[in-house]
């Protein structure tokens, strides 16, 4: 199996688990409890939270952990949106959907939210977002790097921009964070969302960035964990293995980020020299250096993504967190794509465990693929599918 | 270390953890993706929820599974709540946090909520229920088995009371599934919330059961996974750790019954014989077999603890759920405790695992130590604290 699909859920590091280990079974105590096996379990969760702070460079006190990057996007929106009610919120059109279905239904509550459009390379301008921003605008939503494109919007920027107007500014930072360096004092964030699973670290499991000072409503309520901020008992293993996957990835971003780029570099490149009518999308120097997105002109992009199964090539052909529903990517449709691009589309996510021979051989079983898919595409007459080598 | 504090967290099942480890390796696919990783969780997550579905005789597409019995519980009250707005909510003032907390912030968005009182031995009276419902009635919330004291209430009685009046049904079942038996279409209700870990499952995880029919609203919004009704990538081997917890409590439990009834009740006996000045708390016959709960006159229960702790017994006061609060137990003051009683509370849950030996140690330290403290008790004076053999 080549997995290409590291935007999707990446293996757990043998370290992180191994780290989990001892949280699945003999320290089993509650951290809320007061004896020795609670207080151990306490302790590995204070522990987990300076690792997951320190990737960011923040303080553990305004690490908040949650299930997951939905449930941080969901809790920054809705736990500031509730302290300002019927305002006025900004986001973008390429958003994850767990920014834009809440902010879907804090629109059916009252609240006015504003779209803002990207380029054909899926980055905002900074400008559409100064002109949207009124009196009554409280909150700023933009994702750090784009799941589908990869594209990396200028975070530091926007935090400024949103800043000289008194707004708090959240970014969905799930792609980024353990890919790229991600610096919250540098960027001046106030919120932002990690998920471990994306990182090398377990599902169910990710943290949301509040800035000191930044005051948010608990979504979840009950017997005040974290803060009061998210009640439940907390998920002692999986917090320990998301806090040794930022340790991991911090301790070696700077590598992984020159092996990911060269295996990225050598994908694309093939692909762009061997496979006739096919274009790169997303920004080529802003963008996520796991990501690799294409569109195959006179293909569809399931059936692609089902032959390439067939050859043991685990892609995608863009989010893989929308469940049950073949809608047309909403992030290519913002970018212009008509809808034959959006369908000629594949998203191919490497991580650090993949190979260059992998990548090899992908290329190769791209090109047989797409070559036989083409023989039968109804659009063959419509381009010129020449073979280039 | 003698482990006493079932109530608060569960150790792990070697079953469970084997079950889980697959999806700690090389099974790390989302189940959303499309490709055969993706495909692989999918079916794995279908397994679990059937058999989470199974141990409370529901039908799987009416199991949601959460991050936890304090998620469940807050979906379900605001799920339903959201319906019917400024409604009249009826619960009872022995929930616990996660069920309160909500109904508190429901009560300051306009919501009316009354709190059931209890009889000394922590049982509503329907009575009371039947006269607090009203036309504005939308949901009636009523714990199955309290997590402090044990008491079970006549949940099949309160859902036909709820029904009659076409009234939703929530019970937090977290301390029952798993201990006693429970079937959601024997007993009719039409949403009950269980936590994993209290069942020898993973922490982090739980689920709500939705009867087929009942609608309610997301909290969490995203990607629509969980039948559109709880966003966010699934918690893979969490969710099958649970659901092969769930296979194991199911069925074993009639054996597990029997050897914690056993163990509960030579717990209760010995301690009733052989330390004096003390109470057994909780009804006698409607309760957590697991559950003992006792009052020791002249004692301050979080000393108690930390004595036994360091004799190597883990116990608790009352729930390990309320963190950073000393306040006193909400539930042994509905009760009618004074406060010097509920200082002076212990609570032994035992599980599975413990042994007959244990429990014999137990008492034996329990004893000693209670005599030491005593010994130097303010209320030494007051009462007579001779030993009885």
């Amino acid at each position: 199996m080549i997995y290409l699909d590291n935007a999707a859920s990446t293996r757990i590091h043998d370290d992180v688990l191994n780290s989990m280990l001892p949280y699945l079974k003999e320290q089993y105590g509650n951290p809320s409890s007061i004896h020795k096996q609670g207080r151990l379990t306490r302790k590995a969760v204070n522990k987990a939270r300076k690792q997951i702070a320190s990737i960011i460079n923040a303080d553990p006190a305004e690490i908040l952990i949650t299930s997951g990057g939905t449930e941080s996007n969901n809790t920054a929106l809705n736990g500031i949106s509730s302290q300002f009610p019927s305002s006025h919120i900004i986001t973008t059109s390429i958003e994850h959907d767990a920014v834009l279905e809440p902010c879907k239904k804090l629109s059916s509550k009252g609240f006015k939210v504003d779209y803002l459009p990207v380029d054909k390379f899926g980055m905002i301008n900074t400008l559409d977002l100064e002109n949207a921003i009124s009196e009554k605008t409280s909150v700023v939503s933009v994702m750090f790097g784009n799941n589908e494109v990869g594209t990396i919007q200028p975070i530091q920027k926007i935090a400024k921009i949103c800043h000289e107007n008194q707004i708090i500014f959240h970014t969905d930072a799930v792609q980024a964070v353990g890919k790229i360096p991600v610096d919250v004092k540098e960027l001046d964030v106030d919120l932002l969302s990690i998920s471990s699973h994306k990182l090398h670290g377990p599902k169910g499991i990710g943290a949301l960035y509040i800035k000191n000072g930044v005051k948010i409503d608990p979504m979840i309520l009950g017997g005040g964990q974290e803060f009061r901020l998210r009640s439940g008992t907390e998920n002692v293993a999986n917090i320990v293995g998301f806090g040794q996957a930022c340790e991991i990835a911090q301790n070696h971003l700077d590598e992984n980020i020159l092996w990911i780029k060269k295996l990225q570099s050598q994908l694309v490149k093939k692909v762009l020299d061997e496979i006739p009518q096919v274009t790169f999308n997303g920004h080529v120097d802003y963008r996520l250096a796991n990501n690799a997105h294409f569109t195959f002109l006179g293909i569809n992009g399931e059936d692609l993504i089902i032959k390439l199964d067939e050859y043991g090539i685990a892609a995608s052909t863009g989010s893989a967190c929308s469940v049950n529903t073949q809608k047309a990517s909403h992030v290519l449709k913002s970018m212009g794509f008509s809808l034959e691009q959006i369908t000629g589309s594949l998203r191919l996510t490497v991580g650090i465990l993949n190979t260059e021979n992998e990548i090899n051989e992908t290329v190769e079983i791209l090109k047989k693929v797409i070559e036989e898919l083409r023989a039968v595409s109804p659009f063959k007459e419509k381009y010129s599918f020449e073979s280039k080598n």
